[in-house]
C-alpha cells in the first residue's frame, strides 16, 4: 500500500513543459517568417571541453529543429581575450544574429566578466550582461533573464504552483541561479510577489529555513544535499542540481543525480521535479524563447 | 522597576556612527588635500518641492562642514528632460565633481530612469544607476551602493550585532532600500553572509516571518507598522521608516514616527534604531562617504 504523500505527489515533467515552450516558440518562429524574419543564435566555443562541447551542439540541435539560424564558431583553447571579443563584436553587429552565447567556463586567461560585457545587451540572451543584472532586479521586463532561473519559474507556473505570497526558500546564492530566481520571484509580477528566502553555506540550521518552505529550490551543486527531514510535508521542490555520480552498472560509469535525495524527498512532496528530465530540459527551452523574444524585439518592433 | 528587557535593551545611535563615517570621510579629505584634491558633490534640484529643498540644503552643508566642493543646481519645474540632462552631461565632463545626484521625485513629465542613466556611473554617488545596481548585485565592490542600505549596515556591524549566518527579515522590496540591502547582506563578504528573506504587501503570515529575524528591517513607509507581536525577544530592529504624522502638540503640527512602534517594541529588543536619530542621519553620511570615495577612484587611483 503506497503512503498517502505517495499518492497525492506529482512529478513536474521538464519535457512536456519545456515542449509546450518551443511550441510557442514554433508559433512565433512561423509569425516572424512572414515577414522574413528568422531568429538566428551564435554559440561561441572556446576549446574542447567535452561537456561544453555536448551543451553546445545541443543548443545547435535544438535551433536547427525549430528553424533558428545557428552559428556555432568553434575558437582554439589558446585564442587571445581581443580575438574572443573581436568575435563577439562581428556578432553584435551582424542583423542576422539576434543571440550571442559565449559556452563557460573559459580558459584561465580570459576574463569572462569583460567577454559578457562585450555582448550587446540586446543581443545578450543568457542575461548575464551586468544591464539585464540590472534590468531583472529593477524589474524591467524590457531585458532577458538567464534560462535556468525562468526555466524554474516556468515550471512552476506550469504545474500550477501558486507562488504569490508562497515561502519560497532557495538553496543557494549564485548569480546564475540563486540570486536571479530569487529577484524574478520577488517582483511584482504574475508568477511572482513570493515571500522569498536564500539560503547557502552559511546559513545557521539550514533544516529549520528549508522545512519552512512551500517552494524549496536546490541550486546548490551538492549530490543529494537535501533529504527527507529538510523538507515539509506538501512542499514542491525544484531541484537545479546536475550532479555525476560514479556509476559501475551506468553505461558511461557515471550517472546524473540532482541536490536532492529524490526517492527519499519525492513522497513528502506535493510536486516535485526529477533529475534529468527536469530543470534542465528547460534550460535550453527558456534559450531557444530569449531568442525568439529576441528576435521580436529587436527585427520585428514587438 | 524595570522588564528584564528594558536593561538589557542598547539604543543604536545614528548620530554617534554617523559621526564616526565622517570623521573617517574628514580624515581621507585631508589626505587628498595633500594631492591638492578636493572632493565635489554635485546635487540638482528641480522645482521647488519643500521636502526636496530641505534634503538639498542639508546635503550642501554638510559638504561645506567636511570640506567637499559642493555645487548645488536649481532648475525651474519646467525645465526639460533634455536641459535636466544636458546639465548632468555638464557635471559629467567636470572633473571637480566626483559625485552627482538629482534629488527626487521629478516632475512628472520627466523620465527618472532616464535621467539616472544619463549620470556617468563613476559619479553616481546615490547607486541608482543600472550599473551600479548589476555591481551589487554580482558583488562587484568597485561600484557605489545606495547609501541608505549603506548605512543600515553599518549601523550594524558598529553596534556589534553579527550579520553572518543570522536570519535577516526585511519588510519592504523597494530598489532603493529593501532589495538593495537584501543583495548587500547575502555578499560573500564581511558584515553579510546573511540568510536574508525580503518581505512586502503580498507576504501570508507577516507576523509569523517576521518574529523569526534575528535582525528585522523595516522599511514599508508605514508609521509605527511593526507591533510588539510582530518581533522575537532579543532581535535586533532597524528601523528606515520616516513617517509624518499629526501632532498639534508639536511646533510644526507633525511629529516623525518610524515603521515600528517604538515604544512597544523597543522593550523586546536586543538592540533597536531611534527615529529620528537612527537611519536618517546615516544617509546623508554615506552619501558623503560615498563621495569621497569617488573622489579617491577617480583622482587619487586608489
Amino acid at each position: 500500500m503506497l503512503e498517502e504523500g505517495t499518492l497525492s505527489m506529482e512529478l513536474i515533467d521538464g519535457k512536456e513543459i519545456a515542449e509546450k515552450v518551443l511550441e510557442e516558440c514554433r508559433r512565433d518562429i512561423a509569425h516572424l517568417a512572414e515577414s522574413g524574419i528568422k531568429p538566428g543564435l551564435a554559440v561561441i566555443l572556446v576549446g574542447d571541453n567535452a561537456a561544453s562541447r555536448t551543451y553546445v551542439n545541443a543548443k545547435d540541435r535544438k535551433c536547427r529543429e525549430l528553424g533558428i539560424h545557428s552559428v556555432k564558431l568553434e575558437l582554439d583553447a589558446a585564442v587571445s581575450q581581443e580575438e574572443l571579443i573581436a568575435t563577439i563584436e562581428e556578432c553584435n553587429r551582424d542583423d542576422e544574429i539576434d543571440g550571442i552565447l559565449v559556452q563557460m567556463p573559459l580558459p584561465e586567461h580570459i576574463d569572462e566578466s569583460k567577454v559578457v560585457e562585450a555582448i550587446l545587451p540586446s543581443k545578450d540572451v543568457d542575461g548575464f550582461h551586468p544591464v539585464n543584472v540590472a534590468k531583472m532586479a529593477m524589474e524591467d521586463a524590457s531585458g532577458f533573464v538567464p534560462c535556468t532561473p525562468l526555466g524554474c519559474q516556468r515550471l512552476l507556473t506550469e504545474s500550477g504552483v501558486e507562488i504569490e505570497g508562497a515561502n519560497v526558500v532557495i538553496l543557494g546564492r549564485s548569480m546564475i541561479v540563486g540570486k536571479s530566481l530569487a529577484l524574478l520571484l520577488m517582483q511584482r509580477a504574475e508568477g511572482a510577489n513570493a515571500t522569498v528566502t536564500v539560503a547557502h553555506s552559511r546559513t545557521k540550521n539550514l533544516s529549520k529555513i528549508t522545512r519552512r518552505a512551500d517552494i524549496l529550490v536546490a541550486a546548490i551543486g551538492r549530490p543529494r544535499f537535501v533529504k527527507a527531514e529538510d523538507v515539509k510535508d506538501g512542499a514542491v521542490v525544484i531541484d537545479v542540481g546536475i550532479n555525476r555520480i560514479d556509476d559501475p552498472e551506468a553505461k558511461r560509469g557515471y550517472r546524473l543525480v540532482g541536490d536532492v535525495d529524490f526517492d527519499a524527498v519525492a513522497p513528502k512532496t506535493k510536486a516535485i521535479t526529477p533529475v534529468p528530465g527536469g530543470v534542465g530540459v528547460m534550460t535550453i527551452a527558456m534559450l531557444m524563447a530569449n531568442t525568439v523574444k529576441s528576435a521580436r524585439l529587436r527585427r520585428a518592433g514587438d
